[in-house]
């Protein structure tokens, strides 16, 4: 039998090393002949677009690679699967392509998209007697994912912006003057990455100093009542804010601030709620101000990977190949933590359909009555995940990445 | 004899390690008592805000921890000393604290105004017969200061813009759609950080595709052309461009195209380079494109520090120290390169009289003649300066610096 694994979503640092996993348990597995990656997710085998894994992965080294080369190496796609009753060709596409390669097993490395695409082939091949098995692996920076405990990829991004916020906070404290920085940090409606940054408080660090999250509705006044506070306590204030902040009446408060305006170029003005919150505390305190976005870097940066979270990706991409195996279907795998200290987790599996389209928000009790920071409990569920460094293979001082082909 | 070491400018990944190396050599060195440490650069002296070096730096590990520590320790500031002729009073400050505090050198870490500040005490001094010798160390991540081969701070500026663009062109290319990814890079005139993001050829990465520098008059046209060429080679096109692109006139391009106008609120709308392209790539060419600005990060991400740079900043101290007390003044450190390949270089002094208020461009002749990229010859200058990886000191998982203490 030959299997098949595709990418999906969002680039992360460990989708990579998920698919790393399912690629050296299938490879060692005797049951398993021919490992097929699908270019661009499942647009791939809906085109029957599909590559001979071991024709990107040809050495142990290459593996190794591959497990911290950020980004997706098959590509990606944000195909959202339609239903059957509407458009079975789509399904019986899938079906050729499968049959066609004698694929038996289908791995879906991604979010709460992705498993609704694992849940609806599952149906649709178990009501149609299909002999295909397919598997959810999750992944996503935002940590957003329902039934398990936390997603690979996140982690390492926790860990990229808690250091990166630490040398932002370095940086900021060098004049006399004083100063306020925001940060604005990834998460359309769940916080957990703006949260984490709460992971600095373990090493005694002041900053960030205030943390919104889309979870608790924003108010201006609020917000500028905390900033003069942490000015008569603080030099350099650093302020960590999820992009999604939203107003008490539910819209996103970066779209609130500037409605129905244009930039002098006549577009949309596009900025960010960081560039927001920067012109209100200059327009309203008038103190030194910057904002900060860390765009891409945060799910991309590789160089600063958690090894716990690495680690994992690979260990659920390889226990994926064992649940199928073993006859599972339409089932994500996921993590269970046992412990904090020490740190134990175990990888089990759930209902794809309990995760396809719902979202996991940070929890309400782990935000502080003033809604502008975070409790000791969200520090003792971050700080695992963030733990480890990994080995950077250099040269000539630079990361080197397993390279992404030319075929998509 | 007591000395006394000052920051000054803006910070640097490698500023604190000339601290260190000016710390560690004058503490063996028998004929030096108290290390005084100027609080906001010379404005600490003029002030007389010294504090003690050994209440910073307790141990050998606080000697450690503050060679990666990014920014500057003991505070920083903006202050160009006036000339002695309209403003002796400020010299004579400087003089009592000198005399108060016993203090025979003074050492003066920074860029051009740091050297300007150097050349003006050694001649006041000197005319007056104080006897106080006055040294320059240089720092930037501009890479700016004439008289030297390269600064301190530049090399682990480059190699964390390297490794992140390369980051960068993963995560863009993961869909099967074509794109174009502005980067926006500090340098105001001179280009050599943008430039130095060439590096990449060395690993036979692509990326950057295009890259613009200052020293080349900017033409949207020629741009937009370039950027159409390279989409039909690759998926997702990488520009690298300087903050301070100049228009053929040699006026700011960023200010050119939003001369005049207002954002929503009313402000100067104050996108920078890379925001002003993305809009012009989206309105010309139509296709997907993001502007990433690498913010204070270039200048502060430690935890990718060249150990190339951080080596070669603590020693540049050292020899500071060793200058002084062979009787140097009105001097600042510098780097002569001996060899590219194996790369040595040796330090020198130079007449802080010549770098004061200059600038060094990047080389014309390293410029391609389309003007959107450098030549091999800057590979070769560049490769050097980014090599090695610093041993940063973790704990739960995150970097740890050497706290800046809150006097300032």
């Amino acid at each position: 039998m030959n299997i098949a694994v595709a990418q999906s979503g969002g680039p992360t640092c460990a989708i990579n090393a998920s698919l790393a996993g399912v690629f050296s348990e299938a490879s060692i597995n005797s049951g398993i002949d021919k490992i097929y990656g699908s270019i661009n997710g499942i647009e791939g085998v809906i085109n029957n677009h599909l590559v001979e894994m071991s024709s990107i992965i040809k050495s142990n080294k290459d593996l190794e690679l591959l497990k911290l080369t950020p980004s997706t190496v098959l590509g990606s796609c944000r195909y959202k699967l339609p239903d059957s009753e509407t458009n079975r060709e789509v399904y019986e596409k899938i079906i050729s392509c499968f049959k066609k390669n004698d694929i038996d097993v289908f791995f879906y490395i991604g979010g709460n998209d992705s498993m609704d695409t694992v849940y609806k082939l599952s149906e649709y091949f178990s009501r149609n007697n299909v002999d295909v098995k397919v598997i959810g692996i999750p992944k996503t920076i935002d940590n957003d994912l329902m039934c398990t405990d936390h997603t690979p990829g996140f982690g390492s991004a926790a860990k990229y912006v808690a250091a990166t916020i630490q040398e932002i906070a370095r940086d900021s404290s060098v004049y006399s003057v004083k100063s306020v920085t925001i940060v604005e940090i990834m998460g359309r409606d769940a916080g957990w990455l703006t949260a984490s940054t709460c992971v600095l408080k373990a090493n005694d660090e002041t900053a960030p100093h205030l943390i919104y999250l889309p979870e608790t509705p924003f108010s201006v006044e609020r917000f500028l009542e905390d900033v003069r506070r942490m000015l008569t306590e603080h030099k350099g204030v650093i302020v960590a804010v999820s992009e999604g902040l939203k107003l008490s009446g539910g819209e996103y408060a970066a779209e609130d601030f500037q409605s129905g305006r244009d930039d002098p170029f006549g577009h949309k003005y596009l900025s960010g709620i960081g560039k927001c919150l920067e012109n209100i505390v200059r327009d309203e305190i008038g103190c030194k101000v910057r904002s900060i976005e860390l765009n891409v870097m945060q799910r991309c940066a590789s160089h600063m990977a958690s090894k716990t979270d690495i680690d994992e990706s690979v260990r659920i991409g390889e226990e994926a190949v064992k649940a199928a195996m073993s006859g599972v279907t339409g089932k994500m795998m996921a993590f269970e933590r046992v412990s904090d200290r020490p740190y134990f987790s175990r990888i089990t599996t759930v209902d794809a359909k309990d995760v396809a389209n719902h979202e996991r928000l940070f929890p309400k009790e782990w935000i502080n009555n003033q809604g502008n920071n975070v409790t000791a409990h969200a520090l003792d569920y971050f700080l695992p995940l963030i733990q480890g460094e990994v080995d950077v293979f250099m040269e000539n001082g630079m990361p080197v990445h397993l390279k992404i082909p030319n075929w998509f």
